[in-house]
C-alpha cells in the first residue's frame, strides 16, 4: 500500500479495520467512530448506504462490520478521496465500498434519488461566516467549515437520496441542534432518536448524534442515555472502550 | 388552614415549604421540583417572575427560596387556584406571591407585556387530539392535556410577557423537543440551555428542561449533564436528594 509523506495507518476493532490517516490532511476522530456505532445495521445484500462528507472514508469502512450491502462514500476533496480509496484497497473491500470523488451537490446525479436505505454524515461543524476563524490548511478548513457545502444542502441531499422510511444518521455540535431539527423537518426527515456525548460525566455535551426517518411521523424524539467518553481519571469509560475496540473476549 | 376532603399538606426542603395537595384534583410532582431547581435565581426586589399553568402553585412557592421579587401564578382552574391561594397563606407569603385565576390567554391583560424577568411553565404535556385518551377527572384532564390552551399559545404568551433578555423555563416531554424549539424560535425565544432527565442511568429521558432567552442569539444550545433520578436500587440519586431536600448539613 502506497503511503504518502506523513501518512500512517490507524487500526480499530482489534486491528480488523485499517484507515490511512494524515494529520496534515485529514484524520478521522472519535466523531466518526461514534457515528458508525450509532448507525443501525443493515442486513440485506441489496441494501445501500451512502456516507456524505466521507473524508478519508472512515465511517463507511467501520460500517462494513454492520452493513452487508453496498457502501458509497461521497467526498469532494481529491486528496481525501484518494486516501479513502487506498484504505478500501488496504482492507480488500473494493467489492463493497466505493468512493465518489464529487461535489455533494451532484450526489443525486450519480446515485438515484429515493434509492438509499441509510445515509450517514459527519459534516463540517462550523458555519462559514465572514468572521469565523478558519484553518490555514485548506484540507482541514473545508472539512471543518461549511465552505464547499452548507448544512441545509447536506440535509436536503440526504433526504433526496433516501427511500421512504430510510434512515439518516448525523453527528454534529449540540449548539446547532435546534437548527438541525428544523432543517430536517423542512426536508421530510423526522428526528427520531438523539444521543448526547459528554466528554466527562459532569461536563456539557460536545457532540450530538441524531437519527431521522424520511417521511416519519413528527414529534417522537427519544433521547437515549448519554454517552460519557472519559472517566474522571481521563481513561476511556467501559462503553467507549467497547465502541472503540469491540467487546472484550 | 382550611383543608377540603382528601387534601393533604406536603412539605419540601426539610419542611420549609408546605403545599396543599390532592390526588383527586392536582398534586405537584417531581416535574415542578425539577423546574424550580432548573430556574435561575433572581436577586432583585423589583424583579418579577410569572409561573404559567401554575396548578396548585408549587413552582412559584418553591421559587420563593431563589427569587426575592414578586411571583405571580396564572391558573385557569378555580379549584386549583384556590388550593394555591391557601398554600400561599399557609406559608405566609401573601406579600410576595399572588395567583391570578384567569385564562392564560388573558395574561397580558393583567400583567404588562415586556415587564417580566422570568417566566416558568410546567404545561399540559399532551396534545388534545380527538384520539387521545384523557382522564375522566376534568381537573386532571385539563392539567395534562392541551384542552384549555395549546403549546404554541403558551410559548407566545411567555414571550409576550418577558422583557428583552428575560428568561423562560419550561419542562416538557422529550418527544416534543423539536416542536418546542421551533415554536420558541417563531416567538422570539432562543433556546439556550437544555437538561434531560432520565429515570435511571440506562433509561431514555422522560423529561426535558429548557431555558430560553427572549431575543437571544439563535444556535447556542448547551446540553448540560443529564439528571438521573433513581439509582438502580430505586433510591433517589444524591443529586435528586439534594434537589428535593436541600444540601445536607
Amino acid at each position: 500500500m502506497k503511503l504518502y509523506e506523513n501518512e500512517r495507518i490507524d487500526r480499530l476493532y482489534s486491528n480488523e479495520v485499517g484507515i490511512i490517516q494524515s494529520a496534515d490532511v485529514f484524520s478521522f476522530s472519535l466523531d466518526a467512530v461514534l457515528l458508525a456505532s450509532f448507525t443501525s445495521g443493515l442486513r440485506k445484500k441489496e441494501g445501500r448506504l451512502v456516507d456524505l462528507c466521507a473524508g478519508n472514508g472512515a465511517v463507511g469502512l467501520f460500517l462494513t462490520k454492520k452493513v452487508t450491502g453496498q457502501i458509497i462514500g461521497v467526498e469532494v476533496q481529491d486528496r481525501l478521496a484518494d486516501m479513502a480509496k487506498r484504505s478500501i484497497e488496504l482492507n480488500d473491500l473494493e467489492d463493497r465500498v466505493q468512493i465518489l470523488n464529487i461535489d455533494l451537490d451532484k450526489a443525486t446525479e450519480f446515485i438515484k434519488k429515493d434509492s438509499v436505505d441509510i445515509v450517514t454524515c459527519n459534516p463540517p461543524y462550523f458555519s462559514n461566516l465572514p468572521t469565523s476563524k478558519k484553518n490555514d490548511n485548506p484540507y482541514l478548513a473545508i472539512a471543518r467549515h461549511e465552505i464547499s457545502v452548507n448544512l441545509e444542502r447536506i440535509i436536503e441531499v440526504a433526504s433526496d437520496l433516501l427511500k421512504m422510511n430510510g434512515k439518516a444518521y448525523f453527528i454534529h455540535r449540540p449548539e446547532r441542534a435546534a437548527e438541525i431539527f428544523e432543517l430536517m423537518r423542512k426536508h421530510r426527515l423526522a428526528p427520531k432518536k438523539v444521543q448526547l456525548v459528554h466528554p466527562k460525566a459532569g461536563k456539557e455535551a460536545n457532540m450530538i448524534l441524531i437519527e431521522a426517518i424520511k417521511d416519519g411521523r413528527p414529534n417522537g424524539i427519544r433521547f437515549m442515555p448519554a454517552i460519557i467518553v472519559y472517566k474522571d481519571s481521563d481513561e476511556y469509560t467501559p462503553l467507549l472502550r467497547e465502541i472503540l475496540y469491540g467487546k472484550s473476549e
